[in-house]
């Protein structure tokens, strides 16, 4: 087959190209069965056997696309589709980049990281089928352990890939089950020759499903992600006196758990005071002795702030300490506190947002600009490269969990819009 | 040694008498050696190996005091001392019990309850020493299972013997371990002949450990126990919904762990509305998932709640009830609750504790009147005799732990108060 240039192209097949929502649909659960679970969903966790078998059939598609394999030494996989010639106003021949990642968390689902990657691959499919070339290069990335399951960090392959970890900490870290992220890495046989970092890509676009409930809930079929909430983790450890619950007087307590319960009361408070848009969440709580008749004297709890904008998350966190400060001086308890995660906000790049919107127009779904709620390898990629996302709803806002899901036609939607964003980016239109 | 009737005893014998302090140590330690645990402190679960070797050492020393032992159907153990005559008021010839039971928690201190059963008995040959017999006979109890660790409900003995609750019932209670109570009973020989209730004393009182720092943050000795709080205890469980902490909206979520903290701080807002002394708890609480990124779907927590006043612990139970079927109706979560036990408050009787209060400022001790908010045996026993109860302080106010303690010369103390108080109550005094 003759390919027709990005230039040649006429207006119905720039706009009217169409992904193959059957081949999109048949490789999502082909994947999902590697590694799938016997009481439903699956679990393919970073550089474990099922990673590698997940690895090993995506490598295989990008090579039948057409697509040159490169691993990096972390592990990151890149699929090249060639372009066809240097944009007249970026003479740079960068690629544009699609990808997200192939691992899972623990008892998962088919879709998260896995929908990226696999419309990614569906994007080269269609091109490939209308023999069709862009002006830039197109590089499909899965990149390596997202999910910090078992090795810590998280989003770690696009971390390391932007620069903002180094190769040898990431190879150096130990996981859960005391194994070497560097052994395993080259158990599996993804210890790559490329350089990381070497691609530095023109434009950055990551497909995702939302993993929340807002697309459900205004009824949108696209979320045209133009930020990522900034993260502030903390695990609060609380310690008092353990006493008899009859026989102690109240003024005479020193009970972990009633200021470990005055936290989550004043965390959902502060959502409605600071400035951005924050979330705050007590999702662990544990009381020791734990025992009906016993006042606790211990209280560990985990406290998660989430805001779009640092100024705010900043509020949320400073006042937070003092409100424990003060109730631990009233309640006469010793208050710890230890920081498990932080990043702050990310700006998606306007252009790419605006592209995205145009894409999902032409194809007639209805979109809502958002910012996204959980982390994601596009906000590393953003920090070497202009980065956006595409959000498809998630049902019921399920993920992380066997039951997540999402419409077949809105995983068909999603590929289409991401189909027309990176020919969009890759011809010319959204890159200033 | 020719024994003196009470009648012809001097005003120094009566009120100049007092326990050997050295023999109770030494038999608290000797009963606190049964059953020890290597990391310290010892355990004598009610019908275990170790419970019938502390039964066998203190029935030992019951009839090494002279005193004739009886073992019921419910494995109580009763050592009878022989009044010297009727009383000219109170011609049934009712004997002055006192008691309390040598089972223990798991983990447990030396004290709780032994202390009760041995102060007894040194009573008991403080008198043999002196040869002195009193007008009513005095009775010295050691009852089953008072902790109910092992087997339900707690107070089992003194239940039994008091009418509320069945032998029948109590011999098919089934243990934690699949054991049956009546078989195990068997097994280490204490299913006694006398049928349950057969000794109906005249008057109870019933020597104990405070278990909470009352005495210790006043300065008192000795704890004239009035009252006893009503207890109301249950499990509630809180039903809402796992969502991604990071991409629900507030609005959206239905969080099960922002209930089970507005319950907490309720209640101890709670204890300073309602009439009465009411003191709440909340002992243990449990998040599902218990995760930090994801909000609660589920929260189990224990609310315990006494008051001295029944009117105040219904209201206390009736208000909480409001609170939360509001609160779960604004959160959209379900909730369930269980009633774990209920237990009214007890009145004890104004005259023994008048008694206790004259024999403790004959020895020059400070007495404050206060109430239990541990159970006792002597609540149960009140049902059927007038009871009450004399505190000594708990250091630290801690007890059911290898660290319970309480000094030598409170424990001393305490049991001359005893002795004061059951002559007293022995020999005509305080009955009307």
């Amino acid at each position: 087959m003759v390919e027709k240039m990005a230039e040649d192209m006429t207006r119905d097949e720039k706009y009217g190209l169409r992904i193959n929502r059957d081949r999109l649909l048949g490789r999502i659960e082909d994947l999902a069965a590697v590694g799938r679970l016997e009481a439903g969903g699956c679990q393919r966790i970073a550089l474990s056997d099922a990673d590698k078998a997940g690895r090993d059939l995506v490598s295989g598609w990008m090579r039948g696309a057409g697509l040159e394999v490169s691993v990096d030494e972390i592990g990151n996989i890149f699929g090249m589709r060639a372009g066809g010639g240097l944009c007249r106003d970026n003479g740079d021949g960068a690629p544009v980049m699609t990808g997200s990642h192939i691992d899972t968390v623990a008892e998962a689902g088919k879709l998260d990281g896995a929908y990226g990657v696999l419309a990614g691959l569906e994007v080269m499919e269609t091109l490939n089928d209308a023999g069709l070339t862009t002006k830039r290069p197109l590089v499909l990335a899965a990149f390596t352990n997202e999910e910090g399951v078992r090795f810590q960090p998280d989003m770690m392959g696009s971390l390391v890939h932007a620069g903002g970890l180094s190769l040898e900490a990431a190879l150096e870290s130990v996981g859960e089950d005391g194994t070497r992220l560097g052994d395993e890495l080259k158990r599996i046989h993804y210890d790559g020759e490329m350089k990381c970092g070497t691609l530095r890509p023109a434009a950055f676009v990551e497909l995702h499903i939302e993993q929340g409930p807002v697309l459900e809930a205004s009824g949108k079929v696209i979320g045209a992600v133009e930020n990522l909430q900034g993260i502030s983790w903390q695990k609060i450890t609380i310690e008092g006196q353990a006493n008899h619950a009859g026989t102690t007087p109240m003024e005479l307590r020193r009970d972990a758990g009633y200021l470990a319960a005055g936290i989550v009361t004043f965390v959902r408070r502060l959502t409605g005071e600071v400035s951005g848009r924050q979330v705050a969440t007590v999702g662990s709580m544990r009381f020791e002795p734990d025992v009906i008749n016993v006042v606790p004297s211990r209280a560990e709890l985990t406290v998660d702030l989430r805001n779009t904008e640092e100024a705010g998350l900043r509020e949320a966190e400073a006042r937070l300490e003092k409100f424990i400060e003060e109730a631990a001086a009233a309640e006469n308890l010793h208050v710890s506190s230890r920081r498990l995660a932080r990043f702050g906000p990310v700006e998606f790049d306007r252009g790419i947002v605006q592209v995205i919107e145009a894409a999902a127009e032409r194809l007639g779904l209805a979109t809502q600009r958002m910012a996204s709620g959980a982390g994601h390898d596009a906000q590393m990629m953003a920090r070497i490269a202009p980065a956006a996302m595409i959000f498809v709803p998630s049902l019921g806002g399920v993920s992380h969990n066997p039951a997540e899901e999402t419409s077949d036609h809105h995983l068909e939607a999603g590929a289409n819009v991401l189909l027309g964003t990176m020919l969009g980016l890759a011809n010319g239109t959204g890159l200033s």
